[in-house]
């Protein structure tokens, strides 16, 4: 059987989405056939509504629907403290932890030599330039970047120029996750944790 | 921090979707964000493309851009097979198969009371209107429906009804699946697989 080349585009483009594979992406195909014509279009609006509406915020690179993002224009926040994360889900999850009351910068990415992703690919320059009026005394940089190869890389990166300026500079802590067994957690993290303890 | 209203609205939209939550929506989200603008809008654009061309086959009630399928209109195929299935998916499978160069027909569901899906709701009126042209000496319907409770049931419904009026009528064979091993199949599985033997 010929599939009817509006599903075969269908099943295309939705295979595309990072994590749909050729059998989600028909899964999905059938169950938009299915739905009524008007949640479709509800979805397709969204799409488009977001990728028209959405841009980057002119200061830290957060995703916003303003000029600059309601984050960097909030006085009530720490302006004092600027915390780097790779991506706008990165800086959500931080914001969810309800822990961290400073501002954001997103690098919207990593250093990956092999993929040709250097310091010019990342939002680097940007962060510096936001630094000019940064106060050496009472500011500091927190690297949050990702504990991957590549997330370590950035924020040593990141730190030997922060340094160099002489701003502040910390890395968030590495250890085992809350309510997590230690049976389970690899040798290198609980390497870290036992390095890091805290006196109590 | 609060999300923009057009990135809530998507991340709302693409949570609807089967398989997809609420983590899942929000990654897809960020990534139609950083997308190039032209590959969002033809996503966007077969959606409402599949929508509005596909519809159901008038005599199988396949997946179809045109009044009858490619399947029914086939005079290389044998016409006095009926394969009847649950789901578009599900003669998909079948055709990859290649098994079976039959006629399908299928029922968008399977009966459950339980979730108030009873015949009317499924194609099986359309079936029978079928089926009054049908010669009952060469023809034969092959009930291909799941081999779930719901499944198993629609099955039996549907057998007690074909064979009333003469058709004959079969059920795809349950065992092993090819290239299962013995000791990680279920015992009900296995006892079917038994009781259906097949001398070599």
């Amino acid at each position: 059987m010929k599939y009817p080349s509006a599903l075969i585009q269908l099943i295309r483009e939705l295979g595309k989405l990072p994590g749909v594979g050729p059998k989600s992406a028909q899964r999905l195909a059938f169950h938009l056939f299915n739905l009524p014509e008007e949640e479709v279009r509800e979805l397709a609006q969204a799409i488009l509504n977001a990728k028209n509406s959405l841009k980057q915020c002119k200061l830290c690179y957060n995703i916003t629907d303003t000029e600059l993002c309601s984050i960097c224009t909030d006085h009530q926040r720490n302006h004092e403290l600027i915390c780097v994360v790779e991506q706008p889900a990165d800086l959500l999850a931080i914001e969810r932890s309800g822990e961290y009351d400073g501002l954001y910068h997103v690098l919207h990415g990593s250093l990956s030599p092999m993929n040709g992703i250097g310091p010019d690919q990342l939002t680097i320059a940007a962060l510096f330039e936001r630094l000019q009026g940064f106060d050496q005394n009472t500011g500091e940089v927190i690297l949050a970047t990702a504990t991957t190869v590549e997330g370590e890389a950035t924020a040593m990166y990141l730190a030997r120029l922060l340094t160099d300026i002489g701003i502040t500079t910390s890395r968030i802590a590495y250890g085992l996750p809350v309510g997590g067994d230690l049976e389970y957690a690899d040798e290198v993290t609980l390497g870290r944790a036992i390095t890091n303890r805290r006196k109590l």
